[in-house]
């Protein structure tokens, strides 16, 4: 790494704190419109982490650990005060969602910042501010670790299946999954990445081309009804997404779809890969059967995009995520290198 | 069978030939609105056909032959005329739509009903209308039959997952796989219906849905992405989709996403079953590489419902259909009876 990233907000970044207010670049309104939120309190940070304004397991990291700066800022100058506001953000937000790991890590961090010094409330502000900072360049730092390591499993012009967003939207600067692919573009690799549209919200569809075509990196995208086709067809060389909470035993979740594709990779003979940084890995959750999946709104699956596409009453399922058992994984693409199974060994590089 | 249906139109039909017009319900409209199409031209059947207007494999059979109708109709009184303009339809309409073979099955039967007789105008005609009249009395009879054999593979109380429309849309009045669910539920039996959405257009959300929803069958509706998941839970006892071409060794080509679940359904163990009558059985075809898959329009993935959801410029790929390999399949629930394998030997019970 040539010296620590800067926390300056750059021009593209999509999460920066600035002027006492959290500035978010509204996800749900990508590609079509670029829309900042500017967010003032705890509540709005956690409908925005709940509508999906901000998505993408390290991203809500970051914004969970400003979101708990809002509330401890509006608390006057009472050290009493200032922590209670302080605790109240990070229940509002530890209840927006209840799969990824990151947003966890980081409330967690946050409330270590918040007991782990002097109760002067000037003092704990500036723990906590000085701690949300660390938390969005850890991710920076850790995601350009991750890219690099990733370049192992890449082969040469290797043609990539991914599913979901794992950009720089989904974290800040680098993401993870696609963040492994642009280095491997800006290193000259010309890979192709074939992008599953993921329903119900396309975050294939709406970001991950957005992202791609952005970096200059070529890519077709799919309904993801299609991925079977296409590896049936022999033009899928690996298959990496990102993931919203490894368990110690390597179990993965991650958008709904992942486990399919993994089941389906598997059958066609294509590796699949998994890519997330350490604040991903839940090394206190043993395995799949204890990791929450999140059910949405139905709405979400009788609406496209606003437009409704089935009766209005339809029943719908409508999980956010699912779990990939680790046998279906090769590898897990980590900043602390490509880790293999046994998993339940090899994560606990991430146990201190 | 209780004696012959009857052509007669009945409420629900969603074609019918009246007044020298063929109607047809907008499929594409469905289920916000209910509106019939009143065509007099084989350029405009064609045109329904490709815009999917109506769509199933039997249904466009059926508006195929009835095209050819309207062609003659359209010629006057010389017999050359008629035949000619005939001929001119059987080609316009064969080149709407490459995979489903009841397309081609029934216009090779009306092109036999042009030269199997007198070459008088009336006559010709007559012919042509009595074939096309045939042609859709044969779906309603040779679904009801497929529709009753299917119970011996739907258990008491079945949760089964379906993809795209079979049912009385894709078809007039029974429908095949979705006529196989409604039949059972008329007969008593509970049970439960996971409708897949069927990205790009989406029939499994507006017309499966809608179909059931009428027949009063309990269903839940997911996302393509979620079906696995949903087999994973153990949630599913078989899958049943239609097809739009059977090759003589059993591969079958039907909705794109099917092979997915075949593989997904074979990975969970669960019985996987494709519903179709003889006239989706193409003898003259060997195997998968022989069927034509048809690559539709990249707006169709890039909008959902006429919204844009996807950068406008995004490279896609929009195959239509996709083949599960005979192996795949437990079972082929036709008209006459369920065949099992081997395909090859147990499909030439429709070489006549």
């Amino acid at each position: 790494m040539d010296g620590r990233p800067s926390l300056e907000p750059q021009l593209d970044d999509s999460i920066y704190f600035a002027d006492g207010k959290l500035h978010l670049l509204d996800q749900t309104l990508l590609p079509a419109e670029t829309v900042y939120l500017a967010l003032d309190t705890p509540e709005e940070v956690a409908a925005a982490i709940r509508r999906l304004a901000v998505r993408g397991a390290p991203a809500i990291g970051i914004a969970g650990a400003y979101g708990v700066l809002l509330g401890a800022l509006s608390a006057g100058d009472a050290p009493r005060a200032v922590e209670e506001e302080a605790r109240r953000a990070i229940e509002v937000i530890g209840e927006s969602r209840p799969t990824a790991r990151n947003l966890f890590w980081a409330l967690e961090r946050m409330e270590r910042a918040l007991e782990a010094g002097p109760r002067e409330a000037a003092r704990i502000l500036s723990r906590l501010e000085e701690t949300a900072e660390e938390i969005a360049l850890e991710v920076i730092e850790t995601d350009l670790a991750l890219a690099r390591a990733g370049q192992e499993v890449i082969g040469e012009g290797a043609r990539i299946l991914t599913h979901c967003n794992s950009g720089p939207l989904a974290a800040l600067r680098y993401g993870t999954a696609l963040g492994v692919f642009i280095e491997a573009h800006r290193l000259g690799n010309e890979i192709h990445v074939w992008v599953d549209e993921t329903r119900p919200l396309l975050q294939g569809a709406r970001l991950t081309t957005w992202e791609l075509a952005r970096a200059g990196v070529p890519y077709t995208l799919i309904c993801d009804n299609m991925a079977g086709q296409v590896m049936k067809e022999g033009r899928i060389d690996l298959v990496m997404t990102g993931a919203d909470r490894i368990a110690a035993n390597g179990d993965s979740a991650n958008k709904i779809g992942t486990y399919a594709l993994a089941v389906l990779a598997q059958a066609h003979g294509i590796p699949f890969y998994i890519a997330a940084p350490g604040s991903t890995v839940d090394l206190s959750c043993p395995a799949e059967p204890d990791i929450v999946i999140e059910e949405r709104d139905a709405d979400e699956v009788r609406r496209c995009f606003g437009k409704l596409i089935a009766p209005a009453d339809a029943p719908v399922y409508n999980p956010a995520f699912d779990v990939t058992p680790a046998r279906y994984l090769d590898g897990i693409v980590t900043d602390r290198g490509v880790l293999r199974p046994p998993y339940s060994e090899n994560l606990k590089v991430f146990s201190h």
